[in-house]
């Protein structure tokens, strides 16, 4: 695949060619009757509409172009009612095996995936209970397709984190604080909070699918990731000569109860410290990522952002700057 | 232990002597500053109020005498206030060595136990379906402890079939009327409802604790009976080889849905008719359960039930006689 | 009128003349800033999308092609975007006179009506308590009227058994459940249940308005189905000399406490066995009847079904095969 | 029945001797093993404690001292913790028929109901809808039995206007301000509110039994009142010839819908001004009446009242004092 | 600005020519590729669709044309399926200077202005309590920007009284309601609740921001009218010397409670009467609005006025005729 | 006041002899007609029941000892029912004047208010933003009142940390974790998040009463301690010349904000990234100290607490013991 331009780099009369995500796509028919392809087509950096307004300019099968597939196309920028479009030339359906590299493809974390498991295998490693530790290394570090799929895969469909590496980023973001947590309130057991935490979403790689753009398996339409996570713990455990029960059950409840609220999907409420930090720290980290970013996006279009249905408001972006703070620090 | 007369077949002025198991004790203070002690005692036909007037006539150790103990007493039978009760003689703690048959003392199923028992194996031997057909087996054949602890657990610690046996006769029930409504609709799949609900609940043979009067165990609280089943569904399917992914997430799915509501504790709602048959008819059945009861008891007591916690509403108790049916036949 | 190919018979390329109900119907301006007449058009087998590109094509009244009108069109089946539409050269109003049978243009249940009227016959006949056989037998027998509707009318105007005999196929499916209930539960009245289940919807003859596509009424608005029908219920008791107050008002109580809980509509919650069962016998087939639709419409369209308003969820399509039954019996 | 003091004039020291409504009734043992009555007495100035050590000198049939029964009682008032109670020499079970007066033993209303039957009979000649009239005149003039029943029942069992003529006080109270309203709001039309708020309760006469302590009747808990007046208002239409439909709708309008919600018991939301009118202003009136209470209920108790259960919060007792009005005038 | 025809007056074939408020403005593009202007212009009198097929007819700067700016405007009313609508040959930019009188663009309150203020000043004389009499002065009489505003402010966004004078037009409704209820209910202390009307919604003069369409000011988002004025309530009495403390708390408790609902927005429940009341009738009083309007707009548009998403329901538009009113009165 | 022995010290036999807070205080009435003296006397560790069977032992005024008053009492210490108790021989209300110190009277926090107060000056001294610092230099610092207040008060009635001491001691563990939080989320302004947390309970100061046992003021009752506390905000930001108006909503925003629902007494949601922080860690803070104090109390009592009502379940005490710290270490 040759280098192309990044969509958020185009302009009004540039002219692209190159391979795109079909994200939506439909053969419409104009008012005199003819017919138009008219798509939503992206890559990492962000989305635009296209119109290709002759079908007959379609190469090779025209229903291989679908959501969710690739195309190779040939257009120029256009730029109608403030925003920008593809008016184009020529389109054809692209095999994945065309494709290089799908991340240009999809919203990725911003935290390099190296990084974050050297984190992630840190925190590892400070895991003085000899029973967590081997638990985590079942998981993470013995397990080598469930720690690939665990750095690749989203937090969630579109509440928080809705991107390749979310799952990961947000795991070490509420181990952070738990961090923070564990020396602050003395009476937790911290190690415990971690298992917590590493174990609360790992259901999440097989809840989704995020091969392409991200949506449900069927395993987790019927059972949810929370029940996918249970049944691995419960298996992975069985597998570790004499684990203690009453650490499994402690394992076991922060996990099943970290939604907080039965209709949440949590089965149990938290009912020890370690399960209620767990529960508050996820639900924190969630919404926080999503506050941030519709404070960041589109900074310049007014103090509120549009209405956020995963928050259910909109988010006032005016901030009120750090003292002490140089301008570039306070990005 | 020798015979004893039934709490519900006492008349005022009969002496009693014999076993009782101690539903409530406490040692009060009366106004003169003297100290007496007050008991609830129950068999399985009923309970009383006793009183020991003089506490130096309790023999052994008085702090044994505690809820879930039994004791020995001797006493006579009196009437106050339109209520029997007991006024004792003497107490003394009572060692569970000296107890012949629990199943005195304890509220149990009307079925006999090994009639269920053949009408649960006639059910399992009708499954055609050669997997659900092996699952089922090893659950409630091949696995002698969960078989027995499956026919003696309650259903439930006071919602509804709060006797022992109760989870049995509840499963049975559901049993009886699934099979009518598989010939019913017709698209539905009838070992796949079958296999439901048998496994819908379990789970209760580990989340209570029914040695003596129905509480939660810790793994109840922490995890409930629903993640219970489901992991001892797993593992059970873990241990057949080659049994269908598909049927071993249409099954669970039953399982983790049957509440029918995320607030009521099922993390996922019913999204297959099986899954919706089964919540339905559980909770048809145990809201029945609780209906009837409330008509029966008390018979005498008017129009009304008092009111009732589990339906949170008063029962109408009048009911309109069966035409074509003799006195008898109405009971 | 003459025969016409249903629209589910239609292909690409096929000529079409004839009458169609016409579902939607607006005059759009294209951007050319000309006029054209944008229509869904329907029959009972289902609808597609059509547009006449010149309005000057309408013969006589433009306006009177309105929603709930039937049309006379002339055209062609053209295929766009994998969705077969018509493409009209003519078309024009056609008076309610001109169509010989509705049915050909309304969804109907599957089930022949006079088959279903038998059926409620010998309902009706295996009453044996007097007094409700004489009720039922003077809403359903004696009433020419209401019987004609209660046979036509939809049991719902989209939730379920939303097509024209809707009501009477969806009572009779619970008639059929609940003559199976009546054997497992011994302590209910049956007759008393088969009082209730013919009764409790009837008010839907009124409330809904169905000559054309569903709506409600002015007095379904109103009032709602269930004060409708209980005031027909005491009226038609009041014409029956010597009916029973105790069974008036349990009849009465079944119907008003149908829905189950007040915040759906039923002023009291069921506080009989008879009336729990038929709240819970109605729900479950309207819930059903959804379930088995979506699991067969559009079976080739992946394994869950778009979201569902009336089930608030997605429904799963894959279906565990029935072991036993050769594939024909499956379907 | 000779004369006997008000409980509400009894001073510590007092004799009393006279009949008295039992509003509970328990035979009690005392720490001695002696068996003692314990009641609480009352009249419709109030009610206290009292108690009869010796269970000997109750005269006639011990079981037939229940509550909602009345008693001849022979004793002195004393005083304990800062309250009254009765210390009994004697008690016995007084017939009805011994009572002369019920009313001096049940809370009424403080309007004289003359008065009020009065202030009612204007309002229905000030109709000036014929058919609004006729139908008002069929139930509170032509019904005698119903004119008397409306005059002496409550308004409810316990949230508000809970005493013997609070129906017809509350009816009126809201007529009142509904005259206010209509004049106020020029688009309303006041004999349909005239009508909406007469008939939105009658039912009560027969959801409530009120001969003595106020209760349920059978019919009450399984219809409630607003099915039962619905009922009777169609039935009295019925009787009507030429009766408007329209009119007829409407009015059964007001009357479903008037509690404002589905949750509280209405099948339908008001849907026309007249019926919102009716549902708020039969609202305000019940809740301030509930407020009036509280705050002039045990005046010296402190700025709140005890936690109010209809309203859920507790009220504040603080009164400002409205200027230009002599301290008498604000009582 | 010279005079120009009210959109309301507008028939098919008239010329249009003049300025009008842009509610909506968009550049589409057309099958053909060709840009178009579609727009939705208004006046105080209405609505309706304007096309400008080609852009080039655009004078000045196109981009400026967006919601809430003014256009000026040439072309003709054309008619298309059933709705009138202006095909534009002209359209460019207007600067606000252009626009004589905002008021002829924006809806207005049907009271006149100085007639509203008057009747406001009329409540404040009658207020014999001096504190809130100096109270209501300093806001209403005192403060000239805040009367202004106060004149001016609709009373919300969309739910009810949504246009210029709406606040004062409401809050004078209240208050003509509550002068009836104080002299229905002697307890209350009137000049308590006429100040508590007064202020209930004076926030909303700084919650809202109306110069042109009506939105939410930063302010209105961040803090919300009810602690915007409870906080300027605190403020005017910290500078009316020797102010009672208790009718200050009295006076917050009303505008703080008014609400009625924790979950509508009122961080305390109404505790006194006064406070009640208040809340019923502005709830009242707004929902009664938008009922009066729904029955009045599109009379002719059926039985039934759209779902109405204030008060989530249909409203019926059916008016039972007053009697005794000639035609014109009943209006 | 002379040296007594704490409650929480004393043991069976032991004679007492002291004051004591009253609790709970009642005359009752022995079954033999009698009159005792029954009341729960406290100090700082804990309380008892304690009996006074001949109220002729009462010295002074009778009616004096009521709850929340002292008296002074003699007796000796037994045991009934596994619980210690006091029977007295003498008792006499004490007037406050006798009292040395409240504070050995009342419940108080473990950490000492002068470290506390020095804490809270170290976090003023930390804040960079000058407009911050002023305004909580103005609550903490230059108002001794309050200062002293925040010292004092307890953060709530019932609920969490409810002691003496108690609403700096959350205060301060809040700031503690959201110095962290800041340090982890670098977009967060760590001055806004410390003005927030500062203020977000220092209405509680007036809200509640505390100078005896805690309870509600008037204001408390009528206001609620966030109108309380953005009254007193809005005046002392009145106070500081050109104090950015930016600066004051956003404060604002935060304690208005910070129960985190409107049903829970926010009259708006968090909207900016410090106020959701700060309705977090609030939220977290006072359910952990609830459920630390559930695991402690009564360690010895079972795995579980009694049902807990602020947080709606019991609380599992079993805790899993950390690896690598001695015994001592994790008390």
């Amino acid at each position: 695949m040759p280098e192309q331009p990044l969509i958020r780099t185009l302009k009004e009369g540039d002219a692209f060619q190159g391979f795109l995500l079909v994200q939506e796509a439909a053969y419409k028919i104009s008012a005199k009757g003819s017919e138009y392809l008219d798509m939503k087509l992206g890559d990492a950096s962000g989305d635009l509409k296209a119109f290709l307004w002759d079908v007959r300019a379609v190469e090779g099968d025209m229903n291989a172009i679908r959501a969710d597939t690739f195309v190779k196309v040939k257009g120029a920028v256009s730029s109608y009612n403030g925003r920008l479009q593809l008016k184009l030339d020529k389109a054809r359906f692209a095999a994945d095996a065309e494709i290089g590299d799908f991340a240009v493809f999809f919203p990725v974390s911003q935290r390099p995936v190296p990084e974050m498991l050297a984190e992630l295998d840190a925190y590892i490693g400070s895991v003085r209970d000899p029973w967590i530790r081997q638990l985590l290394a079942a998981f993470f570090i013995d397990d080598a397709t469930l720690r690939a799929a665990f750095a690749q895969a989203p937090a969630a469909k579109s509440m928080h984190h809705a991107y390749l590496g979310g799952l990961l980023e947000h795991t070490l973001s509420i181990l952070g604080m738990a961090e923070g947590a564990c020396s602050h309130y003395r009476n937790l057991n911290r190690d415990l909070v971690v298992a917590g935490v590493f174990l609360h979403d790992v259901g999440k790689t097989a809840e989704l699918s995020y091969e392409r753009s991200i949506g449900y398996s069927d395993a987790g339409n019927l059972l949810g990731h929370i029940a996918l996570e249970a049944d691995w713990i419960s298996r992975a455990i069985g597998k570790i000569e004499g684990f203690p029960e009453e650490l499994r059950m402690q394992i076991l409840h922060i996990v099943l109860s970290h939604h907080g609220r039965l209709d949440f999907g949590s089965p149990v409420l938290p009912k020890t410290p370690e399960a209620l930090l767990v529960h508050y720290l996820d639900d924190l980290d969630g919404k926080l990522e999503v506050m941030f970013r519709a404070v960041q996006e589109d900074a310049g279009g007014g103090s509120w952002s549009p209405f956020n249905r995963a928050l259910e408001r909109m988010i006032y972006r005016n901030r009120w700057p750090v003292v002490g703070l140089s301008k570039t620090e306070q990005s």
